[in-house]
């Protein structure tokens, strides 16, 4: 096989510096079979994407992703947009025989996922999911302890995961509060990952009941030409209807019999990117929070009686994913570092023909449990999936 | 007024023991008007009963419920038992003119409830319902900041109330266990507390979604004769039906908007008597743990930038309600003295012949919400109460 | 033996209600062989102790020290008062053949604290140094694990006892602060107890280097008549010196061979009673942090390698000492507590003719270090005891 | 000025990937005056040099460091080595009008140290020192607030930096255990991080008293020829001397008469890289933990009565310096990244001329202090410096 991959980047803001520096770091950190080009930046304000360009060393611009995605020396695409552009391009970059490193959440509805999936996977290309998170060593790990029989019976899934950049009124509407380009609000941008990681370690989800409400109703009319984060500009003295939630809360039963709660928001002051989950089961539970993601905490109905307790363990040892190919144990690492090991997983993965989860198929399933959260609040009653 | 007040106590086991401890330590630690005095305990076992007389100081003992409430001598009844035993005793206790210290949940439904309130007011009696986690200094404190505006709108209530002591199989089936004393589970035993808890720091309860699950069918009869706390013997080799459910969640509208989540169970391994809540608000949030009780965490927006952040509130200051009279700032104080303030405020309040919250009114409240949960649960749809 | 136990107690502020709390609540929630009785009070200003009799169920009051140890119906004798007292008080006492429970630190000087000891010895009587945090559960039980070489070798003790009643340099000067009714500050207050821990976990201390300082020199004149905590009020607009150290540190060897560092003050801002020990081992380690005295804190190597981790853990289970006889699991006890648990071992110690720990010879132990580390800091070199 | 500085590393172990990553990773988050060349990486071993050099992206490879440092394209010799190599590459580098950037510790001697940094003066080289926590964003945002006079007055500096990776005896001999080497133990590897971050924050030290400490006398001979991390192999079965201490405590008086403690070493079973302090001021206090470097907690004096407590701040917002160049709020960096800090801040020094803090003469200060701990140690006394 190729020794080089060349990767085209469609997206320069706040995704596109994540998924570049994690293109670039993979291969000093990491062990893997191709090295990653960093071929061509794809956005449609040339002076915005030539500055990226430039500064992360890409060494093309391209302005049209339609010509990027069809470059016959493009072996990847990375697409680093909002979910209202996932479905198209995800689309003709998989006729166009590319592997897909697509960011999350992963489309509009499920009926987007699905042809996605399908495609996909008829014309054979590798399509991941960025829900990094899955590839912090912590998480990592724990995935092996539930695997392994740790945690034995699991019962309970309580995971919240809340943010506060909106909660000052006047903090215009930005793109993400927009049902056209958003779809949702929380629901789509945070329980899509919270619902990524109750999958990959409780199981599969059968009956969903939610509700999900709006705090403020009209924002500031937003300017986000080149913003990169979650801050912004208003603009002028209008504004304009917000057409997402604020926040979605949901109850759920997985198939093994689990019960699940979930809890996302954009006024939860203080909270900045607290993604936090417990996990309860029959022999021990775990504890995560993602603004210490170096950390979790395990309690085990195996220590001794009178010496029970929950555990810091600071996932920075060899035995941790990952965390190895940093630095020396009690040396932590970042938040971007997850998507460096997506990038290293990622390209062992098309290197080897293998599929790298979470993939489509996984979207999919979390798409249908976003849609079915949805359709039980609007309804008021418990929806099966 | 009387410089006494002659108390009859019903029950004698753990809550026997902690509320016998608050009537006696409370005139020690606090200025009140009149002088409780331990008049009689009451019980269906003789020799039980005696002993339990014997250490705490009870003067005499009865065997019969209904002679101790129409005892003339008697003042106060004190109801330390299961909630299938409140209806009736209330009723007569009040009838006799006796005002009345109940412990939690308050009945079996809110029909009880609602009964049980009118008779107390036709009779013109006190009726205290003892959710005694109001009156922890960090609860009370809080309380304070809520009604001066320190958090703003509220826009969440996230609560979760988990215990661990029946993950056992082997567990016997013990009177929490069974639909005919109990009523329901942590629904009642644990929610009750919880939803009292956002009554008070939050508001009404306007809608309510709920599931509800059991992880355990049967279990090992139990024997119970002389328990008082959450330990239980297995008796015999035989198995019965668990007739309550082992968890119950939650999700909530408030009146004022709030959305909130309520999580109840008795499988979170490795929790003990884990009840914690957040408050986030437009203008701060706040945190709270029962098992760190004496602890508050606040975040403010007032702060200044970069210096914001949750701040550990030791809520044994003389601002903190009821902590300036036991020790010095940073001596904590424990889980019985919650009961000690609430006998302290409901002398007061007999003495004065205003209410002391919660009452009976609080509780049929909450028995509206716990019943709407169950409703909820079973229909698989939103209850509005 | 006696079935009772007459108490006089001397000294009615804040030692005065501690121990009288302890006396009354030990039979109530341990079973004693003696029942303790409450019998004189004594104090100089008789309106003073009067008040704190009645409250407390003192039977009588005294307001001659000397009268009351003399008294033949007095069977123990309790010491709440500052060091200063204690030395002619405890001798007088034992020879009058009285039991001590003394309240700490033991004296001014080692060798009143010689004397006290031969004294008590003479005339067989049964002396007790109240260091009571030696009898929190979570203290109990952790030296049942290092007992157990659960641990390995003890390399580490690091710990500091910090305050900070006294930042403000408008706080008065209190008896405290002064060089001949407190001896020294921090160092006899705090040190006294943290040594005792060191001696009661780790062993005894063979060499000891210090660094002692003082932050403000003078302070107003306080008045401090009624005072029964570390709150006081300023008297007037004088000014006097403050005689004794505003912090206190030292670096000791063991004669075990570990290293251990103490940091004692009044000058931590945020820190109320806030005594931490951190304890490493060849096979284990364990962290303390006395404003979260029902928790400790332990990290075994036995664990599997990817799982250890510093588990917290709840000291309320039946297996941590005196923690049984209070509530379920989960449910935590306060400062008070054990003084409770003190007296409960006295009264067992007493009956059963058998020493209790810590006692005047822990004390003379303790005194030596405490000297020790003065002399060290005046010296400016090491000195070995 | 030229807008490229051509790098010449020596070394290419722990430390070499971690300065090559900041070299690397500068530019890509920080406006930079200079783009830095990574040139040329020097390494005695030719296979392992050339490898690493491959791998990172160095252009060429030198194995003699007298070559590299005399390069006239070279513009910034990187010095990435134990501290016994730090004296004579520096002189010769200075000599050769190169900025030097040197890893810590400084040197093996305060007389190298004093030298180094006359050298280096003389021939107007910037020269800097990689105390590189100072550049976490936490840490400069804590000298802001310092600097500000939130604290007010400094009564308190209590420092600990414990690890645990020679606890297990049969770790072998690494070259951080010979005297040759590395001139001591954790007083030089640990304290000259602690004692720089106490120059940084509370001002500079006056009076040191000592103890250090040996608890395991002989270990495996080590096989560290490719190690880059704190892992090693024995080698054969032979045992030879350890021959620097293992823990090494401080208690000192800084000039401004605040008081401070520091404890440094590798015996703190579970503990990983853990540096932590606390800082107690006059009107605030303030408590830092590496492991948790995103994070500092800050307790203000200023807050309302009864709402004062330690605030968790995570120091990921845009007043943190250096976290806005990164991702949004809430979203963390790792140890690596304060390498990055100090890359661009260098380079900024470099092209503008100015010094480039913590430099050789802060470094000489730290040399001074350890010396005269160990000087105090070994006589028994306190030294003043």
């Amino acid at each position: 096989m190729k020794d080089q991959l060349n990767i085209g980047i469609i997206g320069y803001k706040f995704m596109g510096r994540a998924h570049s520096n994690g293109w670039r770091q993979a291969p000093l950190f990491f062990d893997i079979p191709a090295t990653p080009v960093l071929k061509a930046a794809c956005g449609r304000h040339e002076p915005y994407v030539r500055a990226f360009a430039d500064k992360w060393g890409w060494e093309e611009v391209e302005t049209d992703w339609k010509k990027l995605v069809s470059r016959p020396d493009i072996d990847i695409v990375d697409i680093a947009l909002p979910q209202n552009l996932h479905y198209e391009i995800a689309l003709a970059a998989a006729k166009e025989g590319k592997h897909i490193f697509c960011e999350k959440p992963l489309s509009m509805t499920s009926r987007q996922a699905e042809e996605m999936l399908k495609v996909c996977e008829d014309n054979g290309v590798t399509h991941y999911l960025n829900h990094n998170y899955r590839r912090t060593p912590a998480v990592a790990y724990i995935r092996k302890m539930v695997d392994s029989g740790q945690l034995g019976r699991i019962f309970h899934w309580r995971c919240a995961y809340q943010q506060d950049w909106i909660v000052d009124p006047d903090f215009p509407l930005t793109w993400q509060l927009r049902q056209d380009v958003a779809q949702a609000g929380p629901q789509w941008d945070l329980n899509s990952h919270a619902v990524d990681l109750a999958h990959f370690l409780v199981g599969d989800i059968e009956t969903v009941t939610s509700m999900i409400t709006s705090f403020i109703g009209e924002r500031p009319v937003a300017d986000e030409t080149a913003s990169g984060s979650l801050s912004a500009q208003a603009q002028g003295t209008g504004k304009e209807k917000v057409t997402v939630e604020d926040a979605a809360l949901m109850i759920v039963k997985f198939k093994n019999g689990a019960i699940g709660s979930f809890e996302a928001t954009r006024f939860a002051t203080g909270r900045k990117n607290h993604l936090t989950f417990e996990l309860y089961g029959s022999k021990g539970s775990i504890l995560f929070n993602m603004e210490r993601m170096n950390e979790f905490q395990y309690y085990s109905l195996d220590d001794q009686a009178g010496q029970q307790g929950f555990r810091t363990i600071l996932a920075t040892e060899p035995e941790h994913p990952y965390a190895g190919n940093w630095w020396p144990a009690g040396h932590i690492i970042g938040y971007e570092h997850a998507f460096v090991h997506a990038v290293a997983d990622f390209i062992k993965g098309v290197a080897a023909g293998t599929p790298v989860k979470p993939d489509f198929e996984d979207g999919l399933k979390i798409m249908q449990v976003l849609e079915a959260g949805l359709e039980s609040a609007e309804a008021g009653r418990q929806v099966t999936i």
